[in-house]
């Protein structure tokens, strides 16, 4: 298959999905979501023939854990194809409506933003969730999922396609590619795919980052910090710095970085010690921080790694500024959180740390769209364009301005024949 | 001076001038109104020099006009940030407010990108435009002028960056880069500048898009389109290609391509032939268009090309699917117009044409941020990302979100201990 051209043609086919109304979006969604039960044994039959290759290569309990898709898998991407056919259609949102002048009449028009590049790990009920989400959204998409589940990947696409077509979507709106190296094709496709988003590995993500000149909305890194005031609850600040560590390891908005005000930290981190230590969390820290517990002596460069891992890097500041400073430097302006019960401090944290989630007194580990309320999660951006932070269905969209006119020329507002009478139509 | 070393403490300043409050940047923009007015004749003085080495370059009049900074050009961008100044505060607005669960709240709050790069043509009052634009949305900015106006420049600067910082603004918030080599070095500045926004050629504004990591919002081309379909008013038609060809010829917003219905054309060509003609516009067009009007025949490759000069490509389409097909072809997604009465055919066309900006019986020259009422212009996107179309303050803002917690952790969400509780505060 050639991606180009393929993304070419698929790039003329966007303006008819874009088109498409709400009722045959989801009436495609659901149409997958039967035709997915229908055909569940064949893609549980795909699905062991991926499962036997990746034991044979000898992958943990965890990847295996992911590459499986079983009756409780489906049952869970179907449930979230139903919640997604609930959501409000965010295709042809009035967002402005002004009136320029008499009988000219300007509107800002929710779309999709047209073919979509989703790069994503090895999991089938990935690939359910980016497709449904991108028919959601009236989006053109090219898929292409992790190779360890290419057996599943291919019955499960097929049948999504094929349902979605059936249900009268155009033909060519969703693609799968299959191959590895059509992912560097894929890069080079600026002039017909709006946007990539990349899921994976830091040194993947970073990887398509620095290689394509398409848009790309998504993180590399996710070095998170909790900082715990002066003014902090103890109970509270060690509630949240475990769940922030130890609630699930992997994610992005999980801590790295424990930073604690000098003025608790003799108090604090021999507490904390232990119950991280219980958690399994091994510790290292400034020379500072060795003196009071037993940590791992570290530089200060090792404050940029994100761990993925139950491992804490811990760090004593002399006041909330320092924190600020150590976070807009070593961190990746994912999420940040302040431990106090002073109002202000809370607030100067918020205003001051550069991040797209800063909290107070609550673990990173709520940065997430399902826990934000969004319904539907495209992503996590820390980026500053476009969509920060847990991105929802509006981050695949984009808006276009409709004006309105009966003959009007820019000639008659330049020599003051006319003059421009905005007034926004509510 | 080191163009990364100085974008690198931009950095870290960029949070200082974001959290500045709307006072005080309004006082900064008054202060820099007031001293470019004190020292006039300084800026003559300099623009005096650069004119003087312009002449001796022998450089057109339309140029010479751009490069020129006298007191109407001073009374202008003084006009621009009174303007300014009566805008509405673009940061801390709460774009979402949600309650996730009792005691645990979700803000989205609006806050400034960070670190703008500008690289902008040789046009004195475009520095002071783009430097306040940048102050009052809170944004450090790095400034690259055209050489042609280098003089000028630095005086300029110079006063506006020292009005700003007396009026207590953070020191290092605005830099202006005055060698054509610090372009590239401002390029590789993807850990420290958020945002690039080049003004300039079309091929100037692609050189950047190609070579940096950093996101780009502008356009390169700007061929647009105006779609003279069957049910148009001919005497409409004709005003409006004249204005959108002619009433400023090197804007990104003017048409480069009249699109016909074939069963007009032969009514309509020879009439807008004969108006074209005598407002100074050379036609070309394909084999059929020289049937009816004395036009040079071109190759279909010519439609991609943005003339900026008083040429304008002709086609006939056979239906109104062709001349869409045709826009979303060689366009540049920019903005399109329609000459039509047939109102169905126009939301038709304003659907399935995936531009920026889509009209209905009105002149392409509209598309601009003041046109539009937003108060300022930042320039015009087209990009399906952040920002599309003219853009005006908003472009220059992103959010975070804040999250005020009272010692909640995720770990009792996932054990089923708490539940959300999603409710928007209004």
């Amino acid at each position: 298959m050639n991606i180009r051209e393929e993304a070419h043609k698929m790039k003329l086919v966007s303006p008819k999905l874009a088109a498409s109304s709400a009722e045959l979006r989801n009436k495609a969604l659901e149409a997958i979501a039967l035709e997915l039960n229908t055909h569940k044994e064949e893609i549980f039959n795909a699905n062991h023939i991926d499962l036997d290759n990746a034991r044979e290569n000898g992958i943990s309990e965890a990847v295996f854990k992911r590459l499986k898709f079983d009756e409780s898998k489906l049952e869970g991407v179907c449930d979230g194809i139903k919640q997604l056919i609930l959501l409000e259609d965010p295709i042809g949102k009035v967002l402005l409506d002004r009136e320029l002048d008499e009988d000219l009449e300007l509107k800002r028009i929710s779309c999709p933003i047209g073919v979509i590049g989703v790069i994503f790990e090895a999991r089938p009920d990935a690939l359910v969730q980016i497709s449904t989400l991108c028919i959601k959204s009236g989006n053109c998409a090219i898929l292409k999922g992790g190779k360890e589940t290419v057996n599943t990947n291919k019955v499960l696409f097929d049948l999504i396609y094929k349902s979605v077509v059936k249900a009268g979507l155009p033909e060519g709106c969703l693609l799968q590619a299959e191959q590895h190296n059509e992912i560097d094709e894929l890069l080079k496709c600026e002039k017909d795919v709006d946007l990539l988003i990349p899921r994976g590995s830091n040194s993947f993500v970073q990887y398509i980052m620095n290689n394509t000149k398409i848009p790309v909305m998504g993180h590399a890194d996710g070095v998170c910090h909790v900082y715990v005031d002066k003014a902090a609850d103890i109970e509270k600040a060690i509630s949240i710095i475990v769940d922030a560590k130890t609630q699930y390891t992997a994610a992005c908005n999980a801590a790295e970085t424990l930073l604690v005000h000098k003025d608790i930290a003799d108090k604090f981190l021999p507490e904390a010690y232990k119950t991280l230590v219980d958690a399994g969390v091994s510790l290292r820290g400034t020379k500072e921080v060795t003196k009071i517990i037993n940590a791992q002596e570290m530089s200060d460069e090792e404050f940029h790694k994100e761990y993925l891992e139950l491992v804490l890097s811990v760090k004593i500041v002399s006041d909330i500024d320092e924190a600020i400073e150590h976070i807009n430097k070593y961190g990746s302006h994912h999420t940040d959180s302040i431990v106090t019960e002073d109002m202000d401090s809370a607030e100067y944290f918020m205003q001051m740390v550069d991040s797209a989630g800063v909290y107070h007194n609550c673990s990173t580990r709520f940065a997430d769209g399902f826990r934000y309320g969004f319904g539907a999660e495209v992503g996590i951006s820390t980026s500053k364009i476009h969509a920060r932070g847990p991105v929802g269905l509006e981050g695949l969209m984009t808006y276009k301005y409709k004006l309105y006119g009966h003959g009007q020329i820019v000639g008659d507002y330049a020599t003051g024949k006319k003059h421009f009478n905005f007034k926004d139509i509510k």
